[in-house]
């Protein structure tokens, strides 16, 4: 019974702190017959009844961790959760609540009776007084009040999380929501002979019961927690909502701070099958358009599909584009453009890009241009793509005269990084991708230490460690990408992102775009000379080099001209260089380190230094 | 004589309130000889000096009319205005400015000198000691004060103009920038024995000379007058410069206020030739890459070219493309982002499209594109596009599934709407033109009037009616533009600029877009259609739609169904406006009018009503 025993510590005392007293001492529960909608009243009838009605030791609760803590954790537990159930009619709430409350030692509350007690008369009056937004209104003003105070069980009326502005006052609580899921068969067996409820009154409760589902079965996914419910009795359903409680994590989430342009990074394991409840809440409609390509679809595409249905949304098309970078095409774009439209996206349909940076890039950027502009969702399915090119806002195409040529600012609604999918990839390509992890590294400074003790694991696919590579990846680069989201700045800003890319570019555009060179092993070589060619110019120790280049070769990345399969010209590799997109006035541009964590941008290093260097390393006169 | 009287006026008395007063009462002028450089002083210094120098009666003067002035007009003449002369050393800034202050009985200051008194240096001493930027920066300072203060004439050192932090501060200050041009062989001889300049010393005169044209005249280009000198006596050049002066009009400028995407409107004749020093202060560096179709550009490609060679705007390639709708398509695109980029446009080189809505759209979504995004000018060349498409920031290309369905909001940094170049349209493309400012028209109410007034001057071909025309239209849609620049408003906001479209794009979708009716034409059926349809619901006057229609036939254009040259069929209309982008939830959306200056957006217009008009209007069952 470990998890039980991990709830058990429910009992235990509270760190002094935590405990948050009631807004008010003590009210007696009584109706209040001076109710009148939507007058301050009402607000103050609520407070006095909710305040009266959990006034109990609910605070010393604490939260279940997935895994068995060890003792000194104790105090870094995160604050005791409240706990929202949701569903149909006779899905169990208000008894499965009362006895999960029993369990938690925390109060359990009917919303619709706190309503009715706040409004001094019945849900039914309310309704056929007021009409039903009135009493979303005022429903939702009750749940968001009882979530605003210590923890608790909440039962919900069923239509309760249909209401959009519910959900979000739910989630920005921090409540868990847990959704109650039964099959028609079940619910029907519970309602019968319980048709004293209004909404079956003379009506087929297997037709009212269906309707009802259709509609809101698509929200009640946005719960965070699942649990299906049988004919099983109340006490094994409560044990199986107290296991699923036990191994539910929240996953990671980071907000890239744009202004109006904000958005989230989620980032986790399982996050496709649960796709769209985790889009619903930033989608203007539920439609979709998913971008993909014929390597990730069969891999991937069942989940996410599966993920979006559940919350309701409609794949209104799927386009899918043959995988590389050949793709990044004007004859791709118009074909995603056309498919998206002719299946009848409009400017409320989102479009999602499911696969790596060059689906990604060419969905993004189909996404800017039709019809002016369409929502966006990244679901990155490399880690090059996770930690890299899926944050930031960059799509685009290529042209017969470079990469990335033809393009635009785009940002995301949202970018779902799923951490399981990484399973999938092919080592060379997890190795390729975590070069941009170990540039992030030296960008940011911990993440370098981190990198040069643990690194080496999410290269060998350790789930945690490259869980922290891309979470610490999507830190830093949405930070920088937040400073300057145009590239914009003179000096420093999105440019610092280019560390080891003026060198990789150079050798990626000598071996062409067919796979000789991946995009990542070009970036693990630039990075070993972004670094020697810091310690020559005096800027950085002279062991940094050493350092950066035995972790990569550690990681199984090239990071010297001679671990690359083939040789190179340095007098080809600086006229690369001389073309590079950031060149300013005729002088290349590097980023250069002073060490790990402190990169700057610089117009002013000598060609010849560049030169002799590249010499130096391998690459022929 | 008449110029001269004109200019006579300076003399008369200005009205009540016009004259202001000097920051500073009096003061003698004298060197100060504690002038330290940057410190407080310097500033202090510069006031009283100026203060003494210029306090006459120069705030009487008033401001020359191309066009003698009614005598009821004298209260509106526009305010008196200081003259700034530029140009080479050598060319005359001092005696003709002299003569010219005479003339005008302004006051007459030489720039250079007010320096020196102001720093208490002789202007070779503040270079050697302080060097050009911080020299630079106090001329631009002792400048603006002086164009702060009463109308004068001012004589610039010849590097002055150059800065551009200095020209902007004449512009701003509502001074006209006078250019005294001169060929090499005038400078040399003038300057022949009088290599006393520090400049000559010890140089050849004509290798000095060559080597500040070349660096100077495309800067001086931007002053608003150009006058021509040769080796004709002071008195001859002066006068030719009063000549221009008086026939010198500003262009008129409208601003659209899209925060930090603001820009302009310029609305007048001769702008192509002018085009560079126009552009010159908006644009990130003096490079261009023009696209232009074939008809377009052997009539003003010449004249555009040699306005932006003349301030030095390097024309990094030419794109010419087809004429007519086909060209907004994928290929096209394609085409002019490669030739583009391979001329070698970088971040800093601006897209100019030359010609009319097609090219607008296309090269404006190039520009959106190329690089993720270039700087962009609009040169409208149409009627069309003067007074609709070049406006708004909508750019974008056509899909076999429909139009515009593919594209970007990309403003422009300027907007050079050249009415002289209306001249070379052919009629019905006027005509054609002209509905969208009849439109406009009945969306402002008070240039619906003019319409009925003056409109058929402007179809006929009238400049003035055809530049009163432009300015309105552009006045017009900037204003519903900068308040919903992206089309977001539920109701209202740009959707309004959609006034006959609904109607209009059903026509014109049946007709295909090869030239058998123009957009004008179809909008103006719509035009006629949205009256009708707003009479009979009875949100206007029942006399509106014949007001509106018998104004378009007047001004030769279609207005009701009957008048065009093939039958419809009112069903297939109607299921093309059910595919109308516009269209939300399946409900077509209406722009109808409580009357001119009146219009409202509506969804609930019943389809019966807009079948019956149909038929009634002469659309066959």
């Amino acid at each position: 019974m470990g998890i039980l025993t991990r709830w058990g510590r429910a009992n235990t005392v509270a760190p002094p702190g935590t405990g948050r007293p009631w807004r008010e001492a003590s009210f007696s529960k009584q109706l209040n017959p001076q109710y009148t909608p939507g007058s301050d009243d009402y607000v103050q009838a609520e407070s006095a009844v909710a305040s009266a009605t959990v006034s109990r030791n609910s605070a010393l609760s604490t939260w279940p961790q997935a895994e068995a803590l060890p003792p000194e954790a104790v105090a870094f537990s995160p604050s005791p959760r409240s706990i929202v159930l949701v569903g149909m009619p006779g899905c169990g709430k208000s008894s499965i609540g009362k006895r999960l409350a029993a369990r938690l030692d925390l109060p359990f509350l009917d919303a619709d009776t706190e309503i009715e007690a706040a409004a001094g008369l019945p849900i039914t009056e309310i309704f056929s007084r007021y009409g039903e937004p009135h009493f979303r209104d005022g429903e939702r003003r009750v749940i968001a009040r009882l979530l605003a105070g210590p923890p608790l069980v909440l039962a919900t009326g069923g239509g309760a999380f249909t209401d959009a502005r519910t959900r979000a006052a739910v989630r920005e609580s921090g409540a868990l929501a847990v959704w109650l899921r039964c099959t028609l068969p079940v619910l029907l067996r519970r309602v019968a002979g319980r048709d004293h409820r209004p909404m079956f009154l003379n009506r087929d409760p297997r037709e009212v019961l269906e309707r009802l589902m259709v509609a809101r079965h698509p929200t009640f996914a946005e719960a965070q927690v699942i649990v299906d419910c049988t004919d099983e009795p109340p006490e094994t359903t409560t044990k199986r909502v107290m296991d699923a409680l036990a191994v539910h994590r929240d996953p990671a989430r980071l907000k890239v701070r744009l202004s109006e342009r904000s958005y989230d990074i989620v980032v986790g394991d399982g996050l496709l099958e649960r796709a769209g409840a985790l889009m619903a809440p930033v989608l203007p409609a539920r439609r979709a358009v998913v971008v993909t390509d014929s390597s990730v679809a069969p891999l991937h595409l069942p989940a996410l599909r599966a993920g979006l249905e559940q919350a309701g949304i409609t794949l209104v098309a799927t386009v899918e584009v043959p995988p590389g970078e050949a793709s990044k095409s004007f004859a791709q774009l118009e074909k995603v453009v056309e498919a998206a439209l002719a299946a009848g996206a409009d400017r409320r349909t989102a479009v999602v890009a499911l696969g790596g940076g060059v689906v990604g890039d060419l969905a993004g950027f189909a996404a800017a241009v039709a019809l002016r502009g369409l929502p966006f969702i990244q679901v990155p399915t490399t880690l090059l793509a996770q930690v890299d090119s899926s944050v930031g806002g960059k799509t685009g195409i290529n042209l017969g005269l470079g990469k990335n040529l033809v393009g635009a600012f785009h940002q995301p609604l949202l970018v779902l990084a799923d951490t399981t999918v990484l399973a999938t990839l092919p080592p060379r390509e997890l190795r390729a991708g975590y070069a941009e992890v170990a540039k992030h590294g030296l960008l940011q400074g911990a993440l370098w230490d981190w990198c040069e003790a643990e690194g080496a694991r999410a290269v060998a696919g350790d789930p945690a460690a490259l869980a922290h590579a891309v979470l610490e990846s999507c830190r830093l680069k949405s930070g920088v990408v937040a400073a300057d989201e145009r590239e914009e700045s003179a000096e420093g800003g999105r440019a610092l992102l280019n560390l080891g890319h003026t060198f990789g570019h150079a050798f990626e555009a000598e071996c062409g775009y067919g796979g000789t060179l991946l995009h990542g092993e070009a970036v693990a070589v630039g990075l070993g000379l972004a670094a020697s060619l810091s310690a020559r110019l005096g800027f950085c120790s002279q062991e940094l080099p050493g350092r950066v280049i035995a972790h990569l070769q550690a990681c199984g990345l090239p990071a010297r001209i001679g671990d690359l399969p083939r040789s190179f010209s340095a007098e080809r590799l600086m006229t690369r260089m001389r073309k590079d997109k950031k060149v300013r006035d005729g002088a290349m541009r590097f980023v250069l380190l002073r060490g790990p964590g402190d990169a700057f941008t610089t117009s002013e290093v000598p060609p010849a230094a560049v030169m002799s260097l590249l010499r130096d390393e391998g690459a022929a006169a």
